[in-house]
């Protein structure tokens, strides 16, 4: 496995990739990698000639009031994932690198933003489709890796993508889930065992209001005022959103049709747990 | 000549293009072409295997105040001039192929707009460089274009190239000028014989201010005010702006060293005219 930390350097190397016709899978990171990025490094491994996994803390998707310094980092440690997963490339530059002078220009994103975790990190998805925005002309990938656990940054890159043109495919990942459905995540350690037990309840709502929908027939305002009650009364946690929007516009739903996502965050303790599912809809069906 | 209309079918041609490594000249434009898109086309067509011009008159670039729909349009003429300068493809895309569904992401211009002419222009450089940003993916291009008149979009290009990382190079194409050194632009048609006469004096100006530059040891503020008086008082144009600025940071002259924009709008009858010389101050030459 190579190791770059000059960004041109790596444009350089996806340049001459390209000539030769081979398809690149990329996988974005901040690194801290655990389970759910190994699916992404899986998938990009099972579907492209070359793999290249960037592993970078970017300062610009931090709001001034969110702890970019005690943002967790362990390179050794994702170094030997990727080499486990099979990366081809390893990209770790510094800020300074990846920020030599102040921006002139940088991506903003106008919508799908005010809502879910977005609505409590105003400018964090302006940082987010920056980065990538660079990351994309550096990388040149032909297929880029996402996990759907993060919906709303699935959401947004799907936007990015789509009105820039970028002649890029988004591959969205299903989230790796435990026995009970529990989404993994390297926040989950940080539950208490009783509140470990009581966090299957997430996915368990979320499959709940999906059959809800499915069947038609149902007060949207209603079925999340059942739902997060029921959340509440059978569990510690604090629902802090529970939403139901098009996907992936993030919209209200008018008509139960077309492509839906319900999406939760429930606070337990001192872990912020967030999940989501996605489905279609067909509303000629019922 | 191939005469291209739909976005993505463009971007299935540069693709194609690209696999063949063909080198691609891209000159955007915003159609009614004169002079000074020939010296773009030309060069272009010199310098790369393929040319490929847009002619697209942008929404987004347009402020609320400016008449978009009384912008000057000809699309037989332009197609003429494209054939006679050998351009390969020529993009004509509808504002609804460019903008179908409400953009959920834009570029946004955070420094190089606030002087020159986008300072009574707000907004207007976001929208030249979120089009080509959409442009340049499409296009996937070897070398763009544009000229050295509009200094100012130059510099936006500059950052928006070489911060997100495009693997475009950028080419500014030298200003074309009457014998008496008056940029040539359609708007030269608005001035009266006598204004006409008169409107030498922009190159002139700008000329004379290098010269003092250069010299060195010389006060800005006094030199923008002796040549702002002196053009005033030798033609009947009024000064919008006379500035000297880096280039292409476009911010305020420190030191006299570096590269150099006196830059230069002045307004003469219904004919407001713009004009700008860049170049280098070497300090220990002096």
């Amino acid at each position: 496995m190579n190791i770059v930390t000059n960004p041109l350097k790596l444009q350089e190397i996806s340049t001459r990739l390209k000539k030769d016709q081979v398809t690149i899978g990329f996988v974005p990171t901040m690194g801290y990698l655990h389970e759910g990025h190994r699916a992404l490094l899986k998938a990009a491994r099972d579907q492209n000639d070359i793999v290249i996994m960037s592993v970078f803390v970017n300062p610009l998707q931090f709001g001034p009031n969110e702890d970019l310094d005690s943002y967790p980092r362990d390179f050794e440690h994702d170094k030997q994932i990727a080499i486990e997963e099979g990366v081809d490339y390893l990209f770790h530059p510094s800020v300074e690198e990846m920020y030599p002078v102040p921006m002139s220009v940088r991506v903003k994103v106008e919508r799908r933003t005010n809502c879910l975790c977005g609505r409590s990190r105003p400018g964090h998805f302006d940082g987010v489709a920056t980065v990538l925005t660079k990351l994309f002309h550096l990388v040149q990938p032909t297929n880029v890796y996402f996990g759907k656990k993060d919906a709303q940054q699935v959401a947004v890159v799907h936007g990015l993508l789509e009105e820039f043109h970028f002649p890029i495919n988004l591959v969205a990942i299903n989230t790796v889930r435990e026995e009970d459905g529990l989404a993994k995540s390297s926040r989950n350690i940080r539950l208490t065992p009783k509140e470990r037990d009581e966090a299957g309840i997430l996915y368990k709502s979320l499959s709940l209001a999906r059959i809800e929908l499915i069947k038609g027939n149902v007060n949207l305002a209603e079925l999340k005022k059942t739902v997060i009650a029921s959340i509440e009364n059978e569990s510690s946690g604090k629902v802090d959103y529970f939403e139901i929007l098009t996907y992936p516009q993030l919209e209200t739903v008018n008509e139960l049709t077309g492509t839906i996502i319900i999406a939760i965050a429930v606070q337990f303790g001192k872990a912020r747990l967030i999940d989501n599912i996605i489905f279609e809809l067909d509303n000629t069906s019922r």
